[in-house]
């Protein structure tokens, strides 16, 4: 495949991570400066991405954007890029519900930019096997081919734009949500005085569930960027006609986790019961 | 420990075994045949229980009393063994809140009942090791002794009443929850076309979840009476200022599921998606 100029907005960890899969495909990678933290700098620096200062300029050079933010940015990633009167391919890579999927594609086809929809399931990639980027869309095989010979597993979902996006929301919906439920039953089993009778009986019983239920203190950092996941995933459930309610309560503990925000160490167990039952 | 004479309300599947357990251990175990199905009559039956044919005649001849109900009918149970002026020792075994045990403990005291709150967690004991019955309150220990011998595990809290309703609810709003959780992903990924691939990206990283979101077309017979369980957990959290949508959500799906009451043989996941897709 030939070399590309492609756009990478933005290098959080994952996509910073997305990037150097890119690079390590042999194409160029750029990231745009302007507006972001001295942690992105640093993230596409190590990767060795290169630097435009505005979106403008970087827009001018690239062909491909790939779209790696929290899913509450999405929607005004994508806007800013059709502003920039771009034309080429836009991959949405974000925990977004099929929905706001569908709204982004109409934009950006209104403005004649191509639209492949994309969820990433699995870390950020350090290593091959770990991480797959699943794609929908008419282009969704020229944007697979991106990650040739990287440790990105991109796969085509043979479905229309919208489909990469359910996955990810499915799949989202039970390891970000199941978390969720099981943080804070264990804050409730604090507030009623049995937490060690429950750990007791989870290790008879249920002897995963003892490690599982640290998984939000474990990554209280992330807490706030997951609140607009799980209303995309609540949408989407409403949107079929099941509940919704399973991930509002789940947007809830991530809220009141918020405080944790890039938190250089996990906070212990207690202090994740006291920010759920004194939020 | 001295032979003790007990009623056991009612003998549903859970109930039938709890009172074999009692029998067991050495002690008379009553049911009362009014009003109950010719299932539950068999059940009594096979166990070898003792008819009484109205609660009042049961009353009369028993000192304890062991409620094993579904959660919704706990009140009223209390209510009517208060209404025939027992004296003696009531257990309520139920998956109740704390503050419906609360409840249910004031209405007995106030008419000189004695309260043990229990919780019961594990399968109907066929065999020893699979079944803890939970006890607290001050009578708690006398309770435990009745099943010394039997295949039920009873395990006193060092806790007042409450506590072994508050354990079985987060224990529950685990299992229950969860199970619910997933099924309503999996009717959520058939509603986007997209079950296979989630099938497949669960085989390739989370495998237990293909068999474990069988679960709610596995219970689906148990459905309708888990609806006033979910009820009671999600009131359990929201007593505790924690949000109770999860189990709002888990009481709407197994409310869907309430169709599959008493089937013989478990719906397939097709059924069980077009009922909660399809309500």
């Amino acid at each position: 495949m030939k070399h590309r100029r492609i756009l990478l907005l933005n290098p959080g960890a994952m996509g910073a991570a997305v990037g150097a899969c890119c690079k390590q495909a042999g194409h160029q990678v750029y990231w745009v400066s302007e507006g972001r933290s001295p942690a992105s700098r640093q993230r596409a620096q190590a990767q060795e991405l290169t630097e435009a200062a505005t979106l403008r300029e970087a827009l001018r050079k690239v062909d491909i954007v790939i779209s790696v933010c929290p899913p509450h940015a999405a929607q005004e990633t994508a806007a800013a890029v059709i502003e920039q009167r771009f034309r080429g391919i836009y991959v949405d890579a974000n925990a977004i519900s099929p929905a706001t999927s569908q709204t982004i594609q109409q934009q950006l086809e209104a403005a004649r930019i191509r639209y492949v929809d994309g969820g990433i399931i699995g870390q950020p990639p350090a290593k091959a096997g770990t991480t797959r980027l699943y794609l929908a869309g008419a282009d969704a095989q020229e944007v697979a081919g991106l990650f040739d010979g990287s440790w990105m597993d991109a796969r085509c979902l043979d479905a229309p734009a919208g489909a990469a996006s359910a996955l990810k929301i499915t799949y989202a919906a039970w390891t970000k949500g199941a978390g969720a439920l099981l943080g804070a039953i264990r804050a409730l089993a604090q507030a009623n005085g049995i937490e060690e009778a429950l750990l007791d009986e989870w290790a008879l019983s249920q002897p995963e569930l003892v490690g599982r239920s640290r998984y939000v203190a474990e990554r209280a950092d992330k807490a706030w960027r997951w609140v607009g996941e799980m209303q995309e995933i609540a949408a989407t459930f409403e949107a079929a006609g099941l509940p919704g309610d399973f991930h509002h309560g789940a947007a809830e503990i991530y809220q009141r986790l918020a405080l944790f925000k890039d938190v250089e160490e996990a906070p212990s167990f207690l202090q994740v019961s006291n920010a759920l039952l004194k939020p």
